[in-house]
């Protein structure tokens, strides 16, 4: 038999002793052995739960049990959750989470804790619930490097997006939708702002790269200014808006940014629809490659974590390299500002040929986009640095904008 | 210095030596040591390849060469691979096979060998080309029991209805366009006749299962008789026509079958076109995820070959289970006749109305397609079994009967 322990049991918590309880036979012969939850950490008392007899208050009855192999974290937040990881790794514990922002903010010093200490600190449920994206990123592509990762990350974006597209309603009145339905939190922020899809992409990045770059480095942008003509703009140019997270990486410098994008229907990433998530990775050998499912929620989540577990316990993972991450050197970074886009352009225009002739001068290009209504002016401009968009877009050459929003490369 | 060695120095085959050239410095990283190809089998000479003094014509000088670890078969067909594949294995050597020919026919006679000789026999190239489903279904979903793939796996199949579907010609000239273009074999049965799904819906099968079925257990529909009309059906029904090779997995039957199939454009596979594959697998845990990526080619095929090899060099694969298949117990599979369909029927029929009524009399409830054509009557039954089904079409209650497919579920 091996012990394990639980840090929280929430949804995700919970779900880890429903999916060990239901999966018995299969994992004792993946593993070979037991698995047995001996203790849950949690501030709560759960006198109703078969489990209740196994909760503790105090984190030191986790860490000074010697019988504890492995612990999973799914806490959620950087504290207490870091301390607590910390102490683990440090008492020889293998560690799996949930917690993107924990190893998205702390990922170097657990990564190189866990190293130090002979153990394992896998986060394939941080990123995309049940789409096993960390783990074949890390075991396959072996003979290849990555150099472009563009993920839809976040789920509740996503389906607000797509409602926004099916019925052409308004993102206040969307989001207010997804709340009731308990799609999206009381404050949507770290959704909606693109938060949670920033940290997501800087997990992947450093998985692909070995380097985690640090928040301030990834330009993130919010989704909450898009508007259903911008979503119908979309439509009529031939593709559909998402909110990604995207990373192009070079030998020696990569950018990281979450954005509001344009993406053409010959991008698989256009049909990813509901509270679906996708990563499409390309490299030079493989070609493109997409992984899909359901990026949240209990069961995939905590399928996540118990799979970790199965792999740290059946020794698969034993040959595994440790992931040390390292700090990104100086200028690996390449600012945002740097970056090309084409760029979809909406003006208000009384005289459309006009506005089209400015823009067409100002970005040296457009094409201009089929069915725009009256009074509007919408195209999509040639290939050009976004610094250099941004003072066209700033310098008032364009008339009154109503809308930007790049176009995925 | 690890030697290998390559059966059959065609595209993929070459393909290997120049991702192995390429990657050389990742691949050392990732394995410990210089992967070098030492022998290649071929009958030809390659008097101007830099490997042209590697080329033997003899398989024993590699079957009795102690210094190679490891050989990658790309020779394609069952004869002579199965015995050059039996003999490395017998002398204890690993293999890494992109033959889904000999994987779905002597599977059983394979992974039985490489068991008893305590090496591996590896095959994610055979299915997919690049996509790493394999590795994923075989480390993955430990904690998780697949019931149900659907696999958009043939690239030639998918590119022709890709093209049919965009620009309304029909099969034969799309055909031979393709053949044009050298998407399609000469021969193009083997995949317009769905042997070539036929064999990876088996392979997927038997890693999710263990149980490799046989051939003739897996109906197989040809996709030659698709029609524009049948593409212009299911785009005004909300989806699209796809060639499909299936399987739904209980706990002690299974059915296989490859069949063109009407795909709704709520499955993500609706959206998988040109030369693209993808195997969309749904277990209760994770939920459904799906694969997508290139299907074949030289260099994503070649890579899923060095990958495997990697894994298997490095040590990664020591802890994997060997997967020993197993022939299927009597009775596993379910004849096909008792699977249970909706279907798309397209009939000629003067009266619409009285076309209608005999339908819907049949089958207990029928949905009308909307913008059906003059002359013609066009419905989706409700579901019924296959076998009910095929008599009530072929008892003339219909009308006559144009078009038959079935609606994925």
């Amino acid at each position: 038999m091996i012990n394990i322990a639980i840090l929280g049991f929430g949804v995700v918590g919970g779900g880890i002793t429903e999916v060990i309880e239901q999966n018995k036979k299969a994992l004792k012969a993946y593993v070979g052995d037991d698995i047995y939850v001996k203790k849950i950490l949690d501030l709560r008392e759960f006198p109703d739960s078969p489990y209740g007899d196994r909760v503790v208050h105090d984190v030191n009855e986790i860490v000074g049990d010697p019988d504890i192999a492995l612990v999973c974290e799914t806490m959620g937040g950087v504290n207490p959750a870091f301390d607590f990881s910390c102490a683990m790794l440090k008492a020889g514990k293998h560690m799996v989470t949930a917690n993107k922002e924990l190893v998205a903010k702390k990922g170097l010093e657990l990564t190189s804790l866990a190293k130090e200490n002979g153990v394992h600190y896998f986060f394939e449920p941080s990123v995309g619930g049940g789409i096993p994206e960390i783990r074949s990123m890390r075991t396959s592509l072996a003979g290849d490097t990555i150099t472009a990762i563009d993920g839809i990350l976040n789920g509740t974006t996503n389906y607000i997006l797509t409602r926004m597209k099916r019925e052409g309603v308004d993102f206040t009145s969307t989001l207010k939708d997804a709340q009731r339905l308990g799609y999206a939190e009381a404050n949507p922020s770290a959704d909606v702002d693109g938060l949670d899809a920033q940290r997501k992409i800087m997990i992947l990045t450093a998985v692909a790269t070995g380097y985690l770059v640090k928040e301030e480095d990834v330009y993130c942008e919010t989704m909450t200014k898009l508007t259903p003509a911008d979503i119908d703009a979309a439509k009529r140019w031939g593709g559909a808006v998402k909110l990604l997270g995207s990373s192009r990486i070079d030998e020696d410098e990569a950018s990281l940014y979450v954005a509001p994008f344009f993406v053409p229907e010959s991008s698989p990433l256009a049909f990813v629809e509901d509270v679906y998530n996708a990563i499409h990775v390309t490299s030079p050998v493989t070609g493109d490659v997409m992984y899909y499912g359901r990026g949240a929620g209990r069961m995939p989540t905590a399928g996540a974590v118990v799979e970790d577990v199965a792999s740290i316990l059946s020794g698969l993972a034993a040959k595994e390299k440790k992931c040390e991450w390292q700090a990104a050197p100086a200028g690996y970074v390449k600012p945002f500002s740097e970056n090309t886009f084409a760029y979809y352009i909406r003006t208000k225009a009384d005289s459309k040929l006009e506005a089209l002739e400015a823009a067409a001068l100002s970005f040296g290009g457009i094409t201009e986009i089929p069915g725009t209504p009256e009074n509007v002016c919408e195209y999509i401009t040639a290939e050009i640095e976004e610094k250099t968009a941004q003072e066209i877009i700033g310098s008032g050459a364009l008339g009154e904008v109503e809308s930007v929003i790049r176009i995925m490369k």
